[in-house]
């Protein structure tokens, strides 16, 4: 069933194998694994072939390790749920048992580059509330987003505010609706400030989930780009036809 | 704009730069970049600063290499659209402007393991239709699928109707009309038989999307994993709120 059963490298055998034993339950959630001397002697093969099955293990979120400690199962990833009746981040993350922060990093007014003024229909160099935020999962951070909103239509944004839902706020303080929003979900690898705010390596596949939002009357509200951890996060797609 | 723009590394710089000449229509899609040398001279940074910069932007799908021949810019990715009103993949891909084709690979009756039997509600080592096919995009091998259908309700499903759509198959041959998906997106590394399949590097990310599909009753009729290359995709999700 597995689609890499059918792989023949030696370190997929023993990767797939590994699996297999936490999908079983057989390693539970936030165990240790054995260490690397002790999978050599289980699978009988060379230290580079067990290395490279753990190293394979963590980019896909199924391990971690800790400085010192040794390798240990991951919790399940997190759902990003992608459907039209969308609960709130925070919402999403409690259901699923964990807990969930926002951390607002900054909240500044920048003029509009030519994109920003095209996405808006706005001026160039008029004003654009840009907001920068991290995403945490308990404790771990998990996406790190960079929003844009018109200033002219969101004067006065402010930081605690945006440390909730901003599309809450958005309607409740400036009575603005988002009623459709079309995502781009792209591949990428993480970058030197994508991994100081993740923390994880530079090189790191994450997601990249950019964003507009537009309200009732087809106006642009935001434009966001958000980068996901790949290793923690997968998206959840329902549709009915 | 760009998030890696706040990048400090070398290579991410030279790779920034060079997105927006590919963006801006400087570097126009299928034609040739300049080789490492002019690289190196015109942003006066070392061969391996250059060869970094590109390996990430070959990964993350904005240039493509070929043999003895240098560093191209890839035309756009190809979308997937993950809405309620689906297109088929050879229309989305059509209206694209690009070439699809869908290969199958093996079409097999194989017996139900624990996963599958619970997952269509049947005993285990009962019949199940096994597909496993390509999709092409320009001749390039884009996604490779491996679907399982219940035999008992699909009995007879041969391979040229594979070829096409298989919903639309189901619907005219088996009075089977799919009402709902669910689906899950994965980031993972491609293992031995996917990078043959897809023709990429064994480690390079690609997407992987599993998907259970439902009746109007509620029947599982579909269980499928599609792993997709990671630098020729990307996801459209619209929302309506």
């Amino acid at each position: 069933m597995e689609i890499s059963r059918e792989g023949n490298a030696l370190h997929l055998k023993v990767k797939e194998s590994i699996i297999q034993l936490i999908k079983s339950g057989e390693y539970k959630p936030n165990t240790q694994l054995p260490t690397e001397a002790e999978f050599c002697k289980k699978y009988n093969v060379s230290r580079t072939t067990v290395r490279t099955a753990l190293q394979q293990l963590a980019v896909e979120g199924y391990v971690y390790r800790k400085q010192g400690k040794g390798t240990f199962v991951s919790n399940n990833k997190v759902k990003q749920i992608l459907t039209t009746t969308v609960e709130q981040f925070s919402e999403q993350v409690a259901m699923q048992g964990k807990k969930p922060a926002i951390k607002v990093l900054s909240l500044e007014v920048i003029q509009a580059d030519p994109f920003l003024a095209e996405a808006f229909d706005i001026n160039e160099n008029d004003p654009v509330n840009k907001l920068v935020r991290i995403r945490y999962v308990n404790e771990e951070p998990l996406q790190y987003e960079i929003a844009f909103l018109p200033w002219n239509k969101t004067p006065g944004l402010n930081k605690e505010a945006c440390e909730t839902s901003l599309y809450k706020f958005l309607e409740s303080h400036f009575h603005l609706k988002v009623k459709k929003t079309v995502e781009h979900l792209d591949l990428i690898l993480a970058d030197q400030t994508i991994s100081n705010q993740l923390n994880i390596d530079v090189g790191s596949p994450c997601f990249s989930l950019e964003t507009h939002a537009y309200l009732e009357d087809g106006t642009a509200i935001e434009y966001s780009k958000t980068i996901y951890r790949g290793d923690l996060v997968n998206f959840v797609i329902e549709r009915n036809y």
